[in-house]
């Protein structure tokens, strides 16, 4: 199975008086992650999309649990992959992987190819939903 | 209905190259109001949660739907109310009003009473789940 | 004297594992009270300055003085003043007050009006700069 | 001269509606990198610090001067060095290079080792401040 997998470190900045990562700031990784997906995998970084082909990639849908805490100076795995590839949408599941491989938080989100005025939404250029396949999970159809 | 509302204005600092909302900024600003809602409706702020009762309001779990943007300038509501009490968590939904009362984005989320050192749940102080029955939606049960 | 000045509260996102607000999040608040010193004093919106004049007001340079930290649940004023106002640039204090009007950050910065596309300077709109004038602390000139 | 450095991508959440780095988010990254100085180039992580010796290093001063824009996507380079090295301070100049060295920011600021509780300062730890020390440019005493 295709997956997409990041490091990160739990850094200062990311927790709070309890030592415990902040959640907006997970939501900050998450993007990074899915920013570097682009960037990395796709073939396509935000500012290509946005500046030449004039679509975005704004979130439409998330579903988040967080089961266990992140700790300053933990290192974590992030790694997504896709359910499911449509014209305009992807639908993508993303794991915090803690110590041994524990799951600490999973998201389930769905990002839309939308016009950069925001006026509606746009197919994916072809090139970026052909590699989206590529990262399709088992049993999954797009 | 009991709810709480907060006025927000969508600033520079909250929005991306696209001149929209950026989804993490989105998810402080829905820290800022749940944090209000503890500290004036509540009467017991994250602070002294924390420092002397010895607990903390992490997030369980979250569903967001963003379903318009919020631009540069717009000045919205943020509208909380609660659809579930336990003894160690809350469920809470928030509309993000704009202009006219459309709804923007919604958001259903889980706090839990946990312990300082995340080591378990914990009862939210008796005073405070007194009053978070006050803000239950019509139709719902503590 | 003239003076601008906007109430935070020291939140639970803005503060780190010692309790203390962190820096970066300092300048977060800084970068509102300006934006809101734009808008409601100067009678223009940083979004209205971009969209219809087609300029920005960067930051040029900033010098700050962490004297005393800001914790978690603190309530702390904001002060700006202006000591200089140019063609394109403009030069301005801004204070942050704790209990008692202690003291506890102190900015010295300058921002510079320029091109949306950043190719260079341009003139302040001149309302704008009429009204800075009016911030102008005593003994300065502009 | 010994050095520190770290590549930094300018990411989508760090750019505002005109494209350009948000100068909060450069705060954001130079924390980072003095972080991630402390904890790969010092042998001592914030987390430990604060955790085993129970000190900080929160920021005593700052000066910054943004000279050329940073723009999405971009990829930058943070180049740290050591001014002075004090008993309780430590005073840095940390450069941002772009495309063929053009130097975009620049600070110099000063942080200060203090008691976790913020009530006074501390001496560094012996064996971070002989690491500093490697790091001191040419010509600074120490």
């Amino acid at each position: 199975m295709p997956v997409f997998e990041k490091k990160k470190k739990i850094r200062f900045g990311h927790t709070d008086p309890a030592g415990i990562m902040f959640y907006p700031r997970y939501f900050e990784l998450l993007n990074e992650v899915v920013e570097d997906w682009f960037d990395e995998a796709l073939g396509m970084s935000f500012g290509v999309l946005l500046g030449e082909h004039g679509v975005g990639a704004p979130l439409g849908d998330i579903q988040t649990r967080f089961m266990a805490p992140c700790r300053l100076g933990d290192h974590v795995v992030f790694r997504l992959n896709v359910s499911e590839v449509r014209r305009a949408t992807v639908a993508l599941t993303v794991l915090v992987l803690g110590g041994g491989d524990e799951v600490r938080i999973t998201s389930k989100l769905v990002l839309v190819c939308a016009k950069k005025d925001m006026s509606g939404a746009h197919d994916w250029p072809q090139s970026v939903q052909d590699r989206m396949k590529g990262y399709l999970e088992e049993g999954c159809l797009s």
